[in-house]
């Protein structure tokens, strides 16, 4: 009888074991292939990944079973100021982060910047209809205005509260409110907002001085966020002076050289920027020529500053990249691109099949990615061609793309390791660090309970393998110095 | 020179056509792999399919445009009404749709039906605290009740507005309220509510004459709903009824066996149902045992009616599978699992890996699998396997899962033909149909704007095809009946 007791739990032994080692393998297969899992660490920074994993950790597990209490899927406005405080973000803020890949031109400084701007000298102001028009000039503009061209000096001077005045004009220049999904309703709601602020912005922006130092001054937030290179997208809109010059989109794209160059003699030790010419895409075929020209003509003119071409705007309002397919294609040898696609949560529409044709383009990395999980050809082409992802998650919450970061698909991208890099896209436009709020999103709140500095290191490596910058050798190698002086400095306690 | 022209053009024609060609190529590739492409339609099928998939296009093309009338990225209590007038909504009612096999014991009726049984006789109510409390009985309850056990009738009776004292008395049967988003913050507080559903209705629906009138109105609901077979997960309470017997979980599952066979000789038409025990994960390895043996007994009782073994509640919190895997292994010979896993937006968490446990144990089908997107794979496997996967979209939206059902990971598995079976969960608790309100909302919402009437049979199919029924050619010999009946109506404009 004991004999057939022990058989008994002999059997039931071994069972259970090979049950647990069936699912631990499984995990195991799943760990292996995680985005960072070729990544190895050394002692110090094992050391490092202790104590960032123990902060993710901590938070993660506590929010688990008190999900009310976890931040990160709420909406980004309820909680970007309050994560700043922790530990966690301080770490994440001090990390050299690579490169950014995804920025727009002017939607990178924030408004308490753009505020700033408009106590420079011969700025106008028009106040209409609920709006506010700018505009540089030496004398009162000649361009309409319903109401009254007045000096925004003066305006603020006879308003009867400065500070009030001031807190009205900044709401202008963000997204931000407090009650975002009422105000947000859908993704038409929140891309109005989103436009205006460019509409608002532009003149104020476009004014050559300004447009110089803005440039000037995200260089330097974006170095301070600890990025080593951008490449920014630009509409390259005509600049203006007091002087009467217009200068057109070519003229733009050199005067961002210029201040580049400027920059890099300031702060050598930053690796520089690149241009991709992202002009609007709600135009005709015509349009789209003309700007290819003008690509073609910045190429002729900087070919070291000309990353590539991109269009921008709504993916699902207005022509889907389907219809300039043969005047892109004609340009493929010349310019190289970098598409915005899959920018939706329409499936099967014309802006979810955006996605075929940057792909049938030989795009080099694709802008959003967000519907690319709905389509498991893409997703095998876009991994077996070394396409990178440009993932920007808050953009895709403040956009209204997804609500909870939980559920977004770089999740599943990070998952099966495919080629991301993380952006941030308009940052200023939603008062987010350039490049850390993204990070942090993405680790604490997308990636798995798992992913750790393995992850981390990879994501800032994938920015600058995936970049145009010349020389992958020098950047990586400058980059793995700067990361040992961050493992160094949490290991020893000093970030 | 114009033949250098020509020759230009004719380069530039021919690549524009590569890039055509490569994007349709892609496009033709993912919709060969889509769920249901493997089905050929008839001659009257594709009449019928034109007439739907005009009516989803129409619908989803303006929404395209006007994405703020999009009823169904909003949340289900905001428009579940309103569809039912749809023309696409009525098709679908009268589709045969295969099979029902995800669906939870006493959460399938309407608040209405459940409000209807407190018209019984012999029933008590205790009203504290906001909660209410039931129990059929000859004579006051002996069990605690912080005010006072009396007669329901009486209670109406001597309530100053019977037509409010029933409404108020409503609300307990049901999740619908008219601000969902903020009643239900988080998971957390929709499972609450979820909760208190089961316990307040335990006491009303597990009296015996109850139990077995629920259970036979269920089977009509679903067959009038045109679902041809179910199998049903109970936790199998005891029951009771006035001549002071208890019926333990056996004696339910037999009770339901009766009914069953009842319902069977009264609806010949119907393809039966089939019980799945599924009671309550919150316990520990020794109460699982006790479980196991229960489903060992009834499947010695009534093989052909027990179709297997899972195990129910929120799985965030409360035991992984993992903790009783040894217990499970030892009967898997004995028990098939139809499993939940997944049912989280946690990744990596304990919740989130149920995933790899369930699968180690050889489950027959997944319930939920929500969060299977992020396993890349444990995505192989569910297919190499031949694991089904009951989806279950309105609950993941009313249990908090996700927002925006156009988010939801249902439509990456439609893109690769994952083993997919659509269910309803609970409909009754969120006052759905028993089964249309999934079927339409995963057409219209979730599916790919190229998603057809193949797509639709596919699904019905898998239902048959993945449920336990012993006859597979037997049922699906009938559905094909019904189908063709179903297309010829549509054809003949008789729907």
């Amino acid at each position: 009888m004991s004999i057939v007791i022990c058989l008994f739990y002999f059997i039931v032994a071994t069972a259970a074991k090979n049950a647990i080692e069936d699912r631990n393998k499984l995990l195991e297969r799943e760990l292996k292939m995680m985005l960072g899992s070729d990544i190895s660490l050394s002692d110090s920074e094992m050391k490092a990944n202790d104590i960032i994993m123990d902060l993710k950790i901590k938070e993660l597990d506590y929010a688990f079973h008190h999900p009310q209490t976890f931040n990160l899927s709420k909406h980004f406005f309820d909680y970007k100021d309050e994560v700043e405080d922790t530990e966690l973000f301080k770490l994440l803020q001090q990390m050299p982060k690579g490169a950014v890949l995804h920025a727009h031109d002017t939607g990178l400084l924030s408004p308490d910047y753009v505020l700033e701007l408009t106590y420079m000298k011969d700025l106008y102001v028009c106040f209409q209809k609920g709006q506010v028009q700018f505009l540089f000039s030496e004398n009162i503009p000649k361009t309409p205005c319903a109401v009254k061209w007045q000096l925004l000096s003066d305006a603020r001077l006879s308003s009867s509260n400065v500070e009030k005045f001031d807190a009205d004009l900044r709401k202008h220049f963000t997204l931000v409110v407090s009650n975002p999904k009422e105000v947000y309703s859908d993704v038409n709601a929140a891309w109005r907002k989103f436009q205006q602020y460019f509409i608002t912005t532009g003149p104020l922006l476009s004014y050559k001085p300004v447009w110089e130092q803005y440039f000037y001054d995200t260089l330097k937030a974006f170095r301070e966020d600890n990025v080593m290179y951008i490449e920014i997208r630009s509409v390259l809109p005509e600049l203006y002076d007091l002087d009467g010059n217009v200068y057109d989109s070519v003229e733009t794209a050199l005067i961002y050289k210029e201040v580049l160059d400027r920059f890099m003699e300031d702060y050598p030790d930053f690796y520089g920027a690149k241009l991709i010419y992202a002009p609007f895409r709600m135009v005709d075929t015509k349009t789209v020529k003309k700007y290819i020209d003008i690509a073609k003509e910045i190429k002729r003119l900087a070919p070291d500053f000309l990353a590539g071409f991109d269009l921008v705007g709504q993916e699902d309002i207005g022509a889907p990249t389907k219809d300039f397919l043969s005047e892109l294609e004609e340009a493929k040898s010349e310019l190289d691109f970098f598409f915005h696609a899959g920018e939706t949560n329409w499936y099967g529409t014309s802006s979810d099949e955006n996605l075929l044709d940057v792909i049938a383009l030989d795009t080099k990395r694709i802008g959003h990615a967000f519907a690319l999980i709905k389509h498991p050809v893409l997703l095998e082409e876009v991994k077996k061609r070394g396409i990178a992802l440009e993932v920007n998650v808050v953009s895709n919450v403040v956009l209204k793309l997804v609500d909870d970061v939980r559920n977004h698909p770089l999740a599943a991208f990070l998952a099966q390791d495919l080629p991301v890099v993380l952006s941030s896209d308009d940052p200023g436009v939603w008062e987010a660090t350039p490049l850390t709020h993204d990070f942090y999103v993405t680790f604490l709140g997308v990636a798995s309970r798992h992913a750790d500095l393995k992850m981390l290191k990879k994501l800032a490596l994938n920015s600058l393998y995936y970049s145009t910058y010349p020389n992958k050798d020098k950047i990586v190698h400058e980059f793995e110095i700067r990361w040992t002086k961050f493992i160094d400095n949490i290991v020893k306690d000093k970030w």
